[in-house]
């Protein structure tokens, strides 16, 4: 038999995105060279899978370029380029890439296809738009998506772009001819580590968070102490820049207007113009100056709960400037343009869900309950285990550690049906303890103008019906060298100054748990954290790797909206330093929270709970763990979305490693985990919590913690902040004013207070810039983006056509599917008192799907907003 | 010693108005006869006090015109006549006037001068305005402030009017030469009972409330019972009018568009300004199409709580219509038209006191309890004195008459602080009983549409700091034919539904509160019990008595302003009928509350506290009672009042009643007395609680309660209403829909408040129309006239000069100035927590005096609007 070589054809699919980089490849734009390319655009090799038998040495590429044949008009570009296959070539394992335009293109994929079934599409390129569908099964399917930047560009190691066959495989199992070429990328994606990064680069590299301050500028205002890497600020790391540093402050990176991330990390176009820097800046340029040309005082608060209510029935007013009509498509929720008369914009925001239903469902002591279990922050409630409540602190430096609260106190406020020692022993206790947190903070924030800070214990109790009772909030200002230690218990009361005490009280403890929900529970827990696993995985696992595949649709988005965050967020002068009580000191806390309270392991849902005494482990309980408060909706929820995570995981983890011995010998494995344990987190990399990654349970565990975070955490924090802060009252950013019966006595605020009370609540909320730019911002964050790739999401299934995987996964989506139902069935259930009832907002958040926009549920795949 | 005559000049001071009837005698808008008349437009006859030695008749009169001398620019004119009294013609005790003008004058008063003394003003007329102040004290003041009919207008025995000295008499001590006078002056006041009055009649006669209904109009459905006069519907006297019965119904008298009151009785123009019938005709013709065009459907609840605060802030658009332009100087407060550009006018409503402090007190537990105690209705709250609580009514017909509050209950929300027995036997617990008064029209009420209606009972608990806490409120539905008994007892909950039904069920009651205010402790307790005295002391006391002098200042405008209600108010189809629960049983159950719970003694504030168990008698206390509830702001500033006024009172009594003796024998006052009791509340005539006017001590009780009634009580009902029911959420008028949890459950109307609860508390609430024309009306008649003439005030001090009465009036006087300062000092004392406290509207409306407009205190002598 004589061996004949056989001719394929290789169909590479280019993405051409809305005004985006590949313009110019489009017939009605087309610049001047186009024509002269075409013919040699693309230059395609076929790599064997085998080495040469003989040599040992790879066997020589099949090497064409590829001819444009389709341009259809849903955005996609086809290129064709026929091979002959010598016989003994072998399997084909990967193609080699070179752009030869002078700009970068995005790769959709490469299929390879016997060439006689895809004659058709060769003979008439013109008419054959979007033929795909008809042509046969492939050969064999490359998937690429990613951005391949042109020979050109000075882009090191990116000229030749490597992209394997849709098969996994453990780094031993890699095929002989396809292991240099694993290695080679992994090579080019670590980087040497220096140099600053282009946007064209896709090196993953860690830095610190020198960054966030700005030294140079504002006469040293704006220097900020770097993040990470010390004992005194540990913090999980960041992508490198690699900018030059500061003049000032050699251990602050310079500021750039755009922080590099990893070519393929950008947004999507349709991505970018939901949130990108220039819309966020464009919005914020816009409203900021608007709002405050209209006061003379941009720390003036709102003159009246009226103003406030016209926010979302009148609007802001815009300057009258013709650009912010872009606005209008851009963020079509977040921006109506309401009148369009001459020079008339209006900022008109969107009613929240909860103001629709209950206009006065902040005033009500039992929502500020019931949010700890069913709003945006359910990470802050604990079980009270021991009575009187104490601090950790040093007693010499901030006072007594026994907390002001007396059973006395609790015991009146829980209707005396039971003492203080039996709820506590009933576990019928809860608290919010933002006592050690900011008490040692109190003073260093206090220094700075228009904002206030206190340690605060707020104290619950389970009644019931199931409900959580609102009973004391102490208040607690540490001794400083100039004053004594002051702190008050305030509750209801029938006493009417008492009673509005007790309103301001409140103010403050939802100024605490809003700081310590966006730094802590959303930033620092979901964005700041699962950053370092992104660039490990990118570093030390291969994209042939089956973890690496599995990660991957987790990571989406994140480091990209993680470097608009430091751009424009959560550096100094930012949205977060402008608008929440810490101010300066914001992300300094969050890094005291990553030292005191970040663990690996208690990342994970059930253990979280457990962490937190809201949950006992319990193996004949569902989820194996019983709940101490048992109707409360987010771990209700959030541990159907985690068992079916884990489900998933599980499978896909016995797929690919039969024992534990395989984990073990799994280099690339083993390397990831010691990057994120030692580098990442490399300052936690003593700190207990870490797995070791020593069987398939381990790693299941590990990977479903890790898919957790950046999926379903993440969602339960993020995408209820529009619903539950956008109406301010309900969760102020800040608490500007001191308590009006602080001692010692400020007897001319104390007596503004007594005359009109509503005005000083007023005064110690946001000032009116502060809000109208919150609001803004997390209705942003707030919105799912038309192209959301939702967790389980079949637009998401893996890359591999491997059944067992392909069945798991199809089971993952199913079950998703069907807590759906099961959420919208508790959500009717009026023994679920904590999340049905009368104007009751439905607990939605860990609902898995979800159309676009602000819609109060779905849990995309990752960090990516 | 021969005797001479001595020559006597009569001055007779002749009030201009603005505008008003005696514009024809102003020179600049003369008309063509004034001229001609100015010789011959008074005719003055003295009267001699004593009677002919020799025949035993009258002197002779001494006769004259009076020539006009005088027109100065403060609106008032003088005429002077000259008398040559002879010798023994005795003291000059009267003076008859004759009115030759075409037109009615407003008589001031008439003084005699020795006509030396007032030569001066006698030479040189026109150069002598205003010189009133520099003449000598006259040796005769007549005080007349009345109006006189003209010689032509066919006014039956008004032809000439009998003006008497300004000296008291009782009866049995008038002088001989005014005997007759004296009587047919009274003759002539009480009318012959027949025919139709008109409007320059000074008639006082009674009649029953058979005008409220039009049976002639609407097929019918507006036609009423007659209240007063049946066994079914007993109620006190109107003044008789004497109208054309219906032809429809001949117990019913037709209605007019200006109901007649005794001249005397009218506004001056000032108040006429600020409230009439043209003035209350026109703000409401304006403002309900206004308010109606806006809307297809006049029943439509707000929209939101938006739409509420913009009456406040952007007001209600008006009709473009120019005649609206008056409103802004007739009634400046209430109307401020905003915007004046081509056709925008704006009903703008200022925003009420207590929202201003506090826009979210409305929605406070505490803020509802310490309303009962320092609001515009603190006479419905009273001791529990057993419990269970028990209805008086049938149980065959209404149910079970224990209430289905239990122990447990309150128990619970007491905190368990103590047993209901306990809290019971130590005077803890108090309630709002609307139960027995309006469960017997509850299928009544809801037999019509828009409205429904409940029996409802409010419990309190006394904590130890003073205040109350609001525990638990039962709703009932008593048995139809169609229905069972349905009943729920509400409390506050952690449970957000449950919280819900809590803020509807409050609103059901403040709605029958606001009836119960409305319609009994405003109306029926002030302005309707108060005519019978009015027109029995007109009718019996000549001008001359003594207690006509006292009592006269606390009836000014009460029958003008009741005459209005009938009109515009209280009438079938009316804004009472149009904007509270009960609709067309609103004046019924007025009644009701007459028959079941008026008593003339319990008028008297201790009594009435006593009744209600919140004092009980005790010598040793301040004043004679010790109160229940220690920190009652109403209370405790009403006693102080009544003190002042039973100060005064009894020594004004005192001055002219020795001995009971003197009492038993003064028809006169006896006559009265027995009017009031047999013929005005003559419907009650055998009920308890009439005094006998048997000694200086019971006609001081009782002149006192009267007086009180007129002023205090009054005022602490109606100056504080637009401060505490301008918003309207705080004090609804009506309750529209039913609770959704009522068996049998509407299972629609209950899955549309689970969903919206906000909406449905809206839908509730008043309809837009109600609510603005209850706003409308409530400031109007909060509003203190620029003519306001204040309890004690020096402007209403007596008319005689007696040194005694003079001296106690100062006294009077004086008190009330410091009972003004004790009232402010209360209200900074925050130890009183029921009016002194965060955003506290202070307790101020037992202050004594005021400044025009809505100020929140202030007690007018008199129940005037």
């Amino acid at each position: 038999m004589a061996a004949a070589s056989v001719r394929v054809t290789a169909v590479a699919t280019i993405k051409v995105t809305v005004g985006g980089f590949l313009n110019s490849l489009r017939p009605s734009r087309a610049i001047d060279d186009v024509k002269d390319l075409i013919g040699r655009s693309l230059y395609l090799e076929l790599v064997s899978s085998q080495l040469d038998a003989k040599t040992g040495q790879e066997k020589p590429r099949l090497q064409s370029y590829a001819h444009k044949v389709a341009d259809n008009d849903a955005g996609v570009v086809t290129y064709e380029a026929d091979f002959d296959v010598p016989p003994g070539f072998g399997e084909v394992g990967a193609v080699l890439v070179t752009n030869e335009h002078h700009t970068e293109m995005f790769l959709e994929d490469v299929n390879l296809y016997s060439s006689s079934a895809s004659a058709g599409s060769n003979s008439d390129s013109d008419s054959d738009d979007g033929d795909d569908g008809a042509r046969a099964a492939p050969l064999l399917a490359i998937r690429c998506k990613s951005w391949v930047a042109p020979k050109s560009a000075d882009a090191k190691g990116n000229r030749k772009r490597v992209f394997f066959a849709n098969k996994p495989y453990l780094p031993g199992q890699t095929p002989a001819g396809l292991r240099s070429y694993r290695n080679k990328d992994l090579e080019q994606k670590r980087g040497d580590g220096r140099g600053e990064r282009k946007s064209t680069d896709r090196i993953y590299d860690y830095d610190t968070y020198n960054d966030l301050g700005d030294p140079d500028s504002d006469a040293g205002k704006k220097a900020r102490p770097v993040l990470g890497g010390s004992a005194q600020f540990p913090y999980p790391r960041r992508c490198r820049t690699g900018r030059p540093m500061s003049a000032t402050d050699p251990k602050t990176e310079t500021r750039s207007s755009d922080n590099y991330v990893p070519r393929d990390e950008a947004f999507s176009e349709v991505k970018n113009l939901q949130f990108s820097v220039t819309t966020l800046r464009s919005v914020l340029h816009a409203a900021v100056p608007a709002v405050q040309s209209t006061l003379t005082d941009p720390n003036r608060g709102f003159p009246s709960f009226f103003v406030i209510d016209k926010l979302f029935e009148d609007g802001v007013e815009l300057p009258k400037a013709e650009q912010l009509g872009f606005l209008h498509s851009v963020v079509p929720r977040l921006l109506q343009i309401l009148r369009d008369g001459p020079g008339d914009h209006v900022l008109l925001f969107d009613t929240p869900a909860n103001v629709q239903k209950d206009k006065f469902a902040w005033l009500r002591d039992e929502e500020f309950a019931r949010e700890t279990l069913a709003g945006m922050n359910p990470y802050a409630i604990e079980l009270v285990t021991e009575f009187p409540l104490k601090s950790k602190l040093d007693p010499a430096v901030y006072g007594p550690a026994e907390s002001a609260i007396t059973a006395e106190v609790l015991e009146r406020q829980m209707g005396r049906v039971m003492t203080v020692a039996e709820a506590v022993s009933q576990k019928r206790l809860f608290m919010l303890d933002y006592h050690d947190l900011f008490l040692p903070y109190v003073h260093k924030i206090r220094a700075q103008a228009n904002t206030t800070m206190y340690g605060s214990r707020t104290v619950f109790f389970l009644c019931d019906d199931g409900t959580l009772r609102l009973l004391a909030i102490e208040l607690t200002r540490p001794a400083s060298p100039t004053l004594p230690q002051w702190r008050r218990v305030f509750t209801s009361s029938t006493d009417t100054t008492e009673s509005w005490l007790w309103r301001m009280a409140k103010s403050h403890v939802r100024a605490h748990d809003s700081g310590h929900h966006e730094l802590v529970s959303h930033w620092l827990r979901t964005h700041c954290a699962v950053e370092p696993y992104i660039i490990a995985a990118n570093r030390q696992l291969s994209e042939m790797h089956p973890v690496y595949q599995l990660l991957h649709p987790h990571f989406r988005y994140t480091m990209r909206i993680n470097a608009l965050a430091r751009s424009a967020l959560i550096n100094a002068g930012g949205i977060i330093e402008l608008s929440f009580s810490p101010q300066r000191y914001a992300m300094e806390l969050s890094s005291v929270a990553y030292d005191k309270l970040w663990r690996f392991d208690t990342e994970a849902l059930p253990a979280d709970l457990v962490r937190r005494g809201m949950a006992v482990e319990d193996p004949n309980a569902e989820h194996g763990v019983r709940l101490t408060v048992p109707d409360y909706p987010f771990a209700n929820d959030g541990l159907l979305v985690w068992d079916a995570i884990k489900g998933w995981v599980t499978a896909y983890v016995a797929r690919f490693y039969p024992d534990a011995g395989t984990i073990a010998g799994d280099a690339e494995l083993q390397a990831f985990w010691t990057d994120v344990r030692t580098v990442g987190h490399g300052d936690k990399k003593d700190a207990p919590g870490w797995p070791a990654l020593d069987s398939p349970a381990s790693l299941a565990h590990t990977l479903t913690t890790i898919i957790w975070v950046a999926s379903a955490h993440h969602a339960a924090v993020n995408f209820g902040q529009y619903d539950f802060a956008g109406y301010f009252p309900n969760r102020p950013s800040i608490a500007r004013t001191n308590m009006p019966v602080e001692e010692p006595v400020d007897a001319a605020a104390l007596a503004a207070f007594l005359d009109n009370p509503d005005q000083a609540l007023r005064e110690c909320f946001p000032s009116q810039v502060q809000a109208t730019l919150v609001m803004a911002v997390l209705d942003l964050l707030s919105t799912h983006s038309p192209d959301e790739e939702y967790l389980g999401g079949m637009e998401t299934a893996p890359w591999n056509d491997d059944a067992t995987v392909q069945a798991a996964y199809g089971k993952f989506n199913a079950r998703l599917k069907e807590i759906e139902g099961i959420i919208d069935g508790r959500n009717k259930d009026p023994s679920l008192k904590n999340r049905c009832g009368a104007g009751i907002v439905p607990y939605q958040l860990m609902k898995p799907f979800s159309q676009p926009g602000v819609t109060g549920m779905g849990i995309p795949n990752s960090t990516s907003i």
